[in-house]
């Protein structure tokens, strides 16, 4: 449980009463209680309300605001407020402007926009953070600790050019191993001294688009990146802690965003948060992924939907709203996947500014009479009714997904052999063939424990880390089945190649040796041929993006090419390995084979669907100690009729019993508490 | 009359002698004549001849060209020359370069070119001005000031940083009514000093695109680099008028140009004068708008065609040739929308240099034996037989459309809902309703005096102006129709939202609440379903863009949605308030819907066009103290009848009586001076 | 031959063993051997290895791998290593880092990256290259010295722009006649001090995509910062040929690539290379086209082919593989259209940045047992077999096709009339039209002597330097076949218009006049209707892009535009001149048409191909002192049929008998020593 003060599913979100006068914000207190909201996180931007000054803090008007929340029922989730420095701060002390990839120092504007590397930023973002937390530790409203705001973004100054040399230095401790790990022989870019080495961006190393003459900088520098700006998480979470140290603190993070490494990050999080806001054309299951990574981002532990939209976002380029039902839905979707909150971005809509369009519980018209409204307070009502049940319920899976950000900057850093490669698109094409099929699976990072797992899918696995080699050798070994693709293991941390043939330290578990990699034209493809049909397998498939041109060195060839010079060489293979299985996709398949193949790994294993799949019907399974949900999302814009098997139990939001089968209107959403 | 030194349309254009010998200035004189011209544009990028340096002035040769064309029987409009300054300026005095949207210093090179707020321009702009009105007041040649050229382009530095903040002090007093304005709040940018605000770019508050996180800050910055601009020329404007008091004075303007605020600087041209370049594939009828926007900086008042070209133009992609016909068919529908000039940029081709590849009457070859010089002098020929006819007469009409460069800045810097939203567009497909029916619009301020018309069109009036909505109430109460369409009302001059509901202000006048607006893709829409026939309109019509979903709360709903959850909500409501009637259309309709409303409600106010709409005929009624001129210009490749029903009179250009019918050739024009 | 050391076609590439421990060299110089290749590129990117101070100079390790190549027999091609300067030098020396296009100074980064007017650079490059020289002289694995690395980008520093003006005094010796030749009164760009002038770049007059306010310096930019790093390339030069004035001397050229002037260059090297990166789409007749022209530079010298990939590339969008035979068959390309060397980039694949995936003979898995390295043997094997037969032959023939830097870069700069226009595009339809009937063009320079020729085609002539008109009519009085096109004889050297009518200086010999150029949107065209059938001509043609409106002026209408209000006037004309022909083509055709007219431009001056074209087989013919050789390549999937005809030889790889027909296999190539 977040905070046993609320032992319930959070209902609120984002507020910014400093914006309004006091008869406003007893209006949005009354509808607070109208929509069984109980929780406003504050402060996300007042830095410069609290601090107008170097030597001035000002906390008499956050005194208020939270006594009147508290005094109508409604909990806090207390921002420090370091997402923007003040206007007067960018002023006297230049050193908290950033200097973008363009090598252009800033000036004042915007947000998430200090140098993460800033003395000054470091010194007043912990001192502010501790100033709350001793002046709030004690106040009964406070559930949890919101650090800033959705970090991210990179600088490329000389106080991080400095910061860039001490961070390689510990790592590298010598500069020759620096100009081995990069290969700076390579266009002779060898380095004599710390001092010669500067950031990577377009004025040295990079261009626009992830290119870089260097992927070792590069790479060492996101690395670095993540790491400046998790230091500068760490001093305010270091000096909140030290007086509260019971209270939960998270920061609010953004999914499948690329330049953080969350799962290092979420080491130093008590709770992930974080931010929701698909497309109108958002796949369902890349949200469903989404999720799902960020609740493997601790390995299962519930995590909080921080934001996503009542309405519609206005930061898109068609910015449609959400139809009736959609939000419930989508909301139970997060719940369905780990959620044991539910808020939003925003509880008003601001006045004015860049996001005066984005939707909120309570619209500019100010008044309760609204569906946006109504469909809040309905979720609203929902949510108290079940009360502390899905608390702490857990994902229990057999399938992990390796999904990894080093990993992902590398292969999108790479020159050649194609523009296209996507790591995310690859990844999100095994998760939706599971998704398809009603199978859960957890998003895993390098590190996870693989004991927990009898499949583990790891789609272009191109950079092998160091001695992950062996735990997947281990995990085979003792009767594990392992999969990857095409463009993998051919790369250390550091992107050098591992000689002696792709897949370099992988060869060896998947008994294959790819000679070449192909790459074609997007309008281009190629066939996978089956050498015999196998369950629910057979015939041929269409593949494209890249082409391994691999030989069977002790693996068994289930498919292969079905044109070019490389027709009848292996595309699909699995190799023998101790107790398990290791599987090699050489090519990017069509999803109709990807389904195949995984429902026939899965039927070896023994994993099943908890009910039938059924088109547009989304299906998840929490487990508590004591009682296991089943949750049943119709996504489509028609009723849906499900089958339930043997399956039965109690309609968790209506209490009713449920058997056999049921039909849900459009946008539905079934909680079943299994008998 | 602009001159009445030279009582007739004048026919001319920009000639720059100054790069030639004076053979060639000979033989241009002598086509001068061949081709009817009488005015030429002369000095407008001469200033480094005319101030080699700092202390140097040499108007010798300048002397010289102006006794020669007058010699030679041609007048003179003559420019300051100061749309670029001097290398020898940049050098010396680098505070005259601009810093650009990107952050830059720039360097020397281009045009229009200098910071508005440069002591050093400014100092020298006005005194090259002065100079040149004192030394020429009293020569017979001069018709008229050109002040610059085409005034445009923002500046980032810090001496506009200083002048943005002088010019807040003025419009704000103090900075909490800058914070408030802006709502600085939102993303804690409180300032609490002056010097903190800098100006919003790519290094600060906005990106490329029209994008910006606040918009207030944006919206100001705007209005100062217009009034910034406008500040120069009002110098120069200034020092010329001590001289020569009675001398017309203009500066080229350029059409639907976005970054001026037209019918600000209208106030201080004693003509207005623009550039019209439009492209192979423009509309005609955004043609058309854009002369009715010009003659509506001022009222009405007949406008200078200062620039077009005779043939081609050089920095459009494909700069195709004016067709044999067009040249003369498109001056004469500058002079049937208000024009009592034609000019062309330029009388002779230049040798080098950008522009070299741009139409003009006396081409690179040098004789007069050309397509493109033939038809010059026919048309010269011409404006010699119509005198002074048309002179000062104006175009009576009862129908006005509301443009607004504030509201359109507002609606473009808007984040969300759509960026498919382009103001321009929408007021032009209200216009083109009318065109299409030949019916007249005066394009007016939102300064106009509403008095005048009896119908009103304001599309997308998102900022409402203080002032103004009661100004609508008073019209719309007093027997007025006025209409208006989505995302209309939400704002006020700082693009803080109006709370309440939208259409905020507008709201009681149009008896109706927009509670939500949708988005749609491009390729999706929805359907404009009437309740019932009415007039032109009759069954249903395709809309798209945006949907407001709105309640009547009075009005009367003439039309609903044909599908979305919002299926049978109101798209079109017209609400009775007082005398008048109030129109609301809640998306974005397709022309035939758009012809029928626009004609019902002229219908319904006794508004009808001259003569019955044939396709691609455009007609215009221009009228003096004693006369009424029926223009009908046929812009077909085909030959094509008009019917003039009861109409008769004389053919302006022929002498020939006309009456009942006639068939226009293709590119043909018909003046018919009313009987 | 290019050094008698090694009397045969040389075969090699680029290798980088100061990547590698002794053991991998060891392997790879094994597999040199079985591969049959002899030389090595080495040292190309090293100059931070053998200078890692200031002060510091270690060749010992480079003294040790030119030992092992040797023992081992393998030659070395010695590059200068000054392609990038190292890291050290950057820090210590600002000076070598450039100031890019948008005005901003680099950092350390890259490659290619160092100002060329550095004193610095200059200093260092023209030192390391002396040392080289001095040290390795006398060393006999020593074929030739490659100097730096494919020169290229330009500059915009403070001591670029110094160096521009003293290159200008050079040139115009007074500032008078600087604003005559760029016509700096247009906009007022007088100049009244050198020091006025800044470099053009998008912080004054230039911006991105080839776009100037005024080519004239933006010209003369171009032709300085050519000369500038041709200057760099001097000095080492100079430097070298002190210590070994007997060995040749090289940089490697990139075919088409656009900012340095080739022709220019090539006087200052011993021999051409270049780099031959062909796209799996790239028409075949384009990488012909380059290798004619990269023959061309030096007058039909035979060139080294310096870089090609053995499989496939990194850095293009898609890096398909290169098929199974179509390595083998582009070399031979290189070789039918006079290359005596063929080499690689690059010999080993690199384990890190960014160009680890640029296909290599030895490829990561380091043995010979692949695909690639096959191909490669098969084709070192082969090279043994042709021993020295094929060094020194020449290309005959009567067809010129002139192609000029200095003209692209006018054509490109022009701002209208359309910005469709690619100079490279318009010579390679001409070129193309030749290739498709087996004849072969040289490409030659404006300074070329026409008299070779009976042939010279000049698309799009744009820029008539002085003294080429006289030149050509010269060749056509003598009685040659003169062809140019559309926007030609339109400026002199510095973009200036040369008055009296289009196209100018060739108007005379051409015999007509162009009133007009219009320009279509690319989905329009025209047709080309001859006004009698005419050889392979009849009917009609498209044509499009632009369009002359041109009379003919003693010349001989041959076909006249389809459509349009020019629907009539002349498209294709010739007029008799002395004893010759000069043909102007009004717009740019489609391939029938070209084929059609050169086919019986040459019928008439008895110019006939080898033997008949058959599709996908490229024929050439290359001659030396005593042989002839005929090539014939197989461009196709599948066996194609050949007929010989009379021709009976021997096939130079196989040592059999040729005569009458044979079937080439899918790339398969033919080598006939003629009898």
């Amino acid at each position: 449980m977040i905070n046993d003060k609320l032992p319930k599913i959070w209902y609120g979100g984002d507020y910014n009463p400093e914006q309004w006068d006091k008869e406003i914000m007893n209006e949005d207190l009354r509808m607070f209680k109208l929509a069984g909201i109980d929780v406003a996180t504050i402060n996300v931007f007042s830095w410069a309300l609290l601090q107008p000054s170097e030597d001035i803090y000002d906390f008499t008007w956050l005194d208020d605001i939270i006594e009147r929340l508290y005094a109508s029922g409604t909990y806090v989730c207390l921002a420090t407020s370091t997402g923007a420095h003040p206007a007067w701060m960018a002023r006297k002390y230049p050193d908290v402007l950033r200097v973008d990839f363009e090598g252009r120092k800033r000036k004042f504007g915007a947000r998430h926009n200090s140098c993460p590397n800033s003395p000054t930023y470091r010194k007043y973002s912990e001192r502010i953070a501790e100033k709350l937390a001793e002046r709030y530790k004690d106040h009964p409203a406070i559930l949890i600790w919101h650090i800033s705001n959705e970090y991210g973004g990179y600088c490329y100054c000389d106080q991080c050019a400095d910061g860039f040399r001490t961070w390689l230095q510990a790592r590298y401790a010598t500069l020759g191993q620096v100009n081995k790990a990069w290969n700076t022989n390579f266009w002779g870019h060898t380095f004599y001294d710390w001092e010669d080495i500067v950031p990577p961006n377009a004025l040295s190393e990079e261009w626009a688009g992830d290119n870089t003459c260097f992927q070792g900088i590069s790479l060492d520098y996101r690395r670095f990146m993540s790491d400046s700006l998790l230091e500068c998480y760490k001093l305010e979470y270091d000096a909140i802690k030290k007086h509260t140290p019971e209270l939960p603190v998270t920061t609010n993070l953004m999914g499948l965003y690329k330049e953080l490494d969350y799962f290092k990050w979420a080491k130093h999080l008590d709770v992930i948060s974080w931010d929701n806001y698909p497309s109108f054309n958002t796949p369902i299951s890349l949200t469903a992924m989404t999720h799902d990574l960020m609740r493997g981002l601790k390995e299962g532990q519930p995590f909080m939907l921080m934001e996503q939209t009542p309405s519609q976002q206005n930061w898109q380029p068609y910015n449609s709203l959400k139809r009736p039902g959609m939000m419930k839905l989508w909301s139970y979707q997060a719940v369905a996947r780990g959620a044991d909150t539910v808020m939003f971005f925003q509880l008003r809509r601001s006045v004015g500014a860049c996001e005066k369009y984005h939707g909120a519980v309570i619209e500019h018209v100010g008044h309760e009479h609204t569906r946006v409204f109504r469909e809040c307070a309905e979720l609203g009502a929902e949510l108290q009714t079940l009360s502390d049940k899905l608390l702490d319920a857990r994902v229990n899976t057999r399938v992990g997904i390796v999904y990894d950000w080093e990993n992902r900057w590398a292969v999108e850093l790479s020159s050649g052999p194609t523009v296209a490669l996507q790591y995310v698109d690859e990844v999100h094409k095994y998760y939706d063939a599971l998704f398809q099929q009603n199978i859960q699976a957890n998003l895993i990072s390098t590190d996870a424990d693989f004991s927990n797992y009898d499949i583990i899918i790891a789609p272009v696995l191109y950079m092998v880390k160091k001695g992950f080699a062996k735990q997947i050798e281990h995990f085979v070994h003792e009767g594990g089945t392992f999969l990857t693709t095409f463009f993998s293991g051919i790369v250390n941390e550091n992107d050098i190649v591992t000689l002696g043939g792709y897949p370099g330290e992988l060869r060896k578990v998947l008994g294959i040796w790819a000679e070449e990699i192909d790459a074609l034209f997007p309008d281009q493809s190629n066939q996978i041929v089956l050498t015999e049909s196998w369950g629910a397998l057979h015939g041929q498939y269409q593949c494209g993006l890249l082409f391994d041109l691999i030989h069977a060195e002790g693996a068994e060839v289930k498919a292969v090419y079905g044109s070019e010079f490389y027709q009848g060489m292996p595309v699909l293979t699995v190799n023998k390995f101790g107790a398990g299985q290791a599987w090699y996709v050489a090519s990017s398949p069509e999803p109709a084979f990807l389904q195949g193949l995984l429902g026939n790994l899965c039927k070896e294993k023994g994993i099943t669907a908890p009910i039938p799949p059924v088109a547009g019907i989304e299906v998840t399974t929490r487990t508590t100690a004591n009682n296991s949900f089943l949750f049943v999302l119709n996504h489509n814009d028609q009723p849906t009729s499900i089958e339930l098997g043997d399956l039965t139990g109690t309609d968790l939001i209506t209490g009713e019993p449920i058997k056999n089968k049921l039909t849900l209107p459009p946008k539905g959403v079934l909680i079943l508490e299994k008998n």
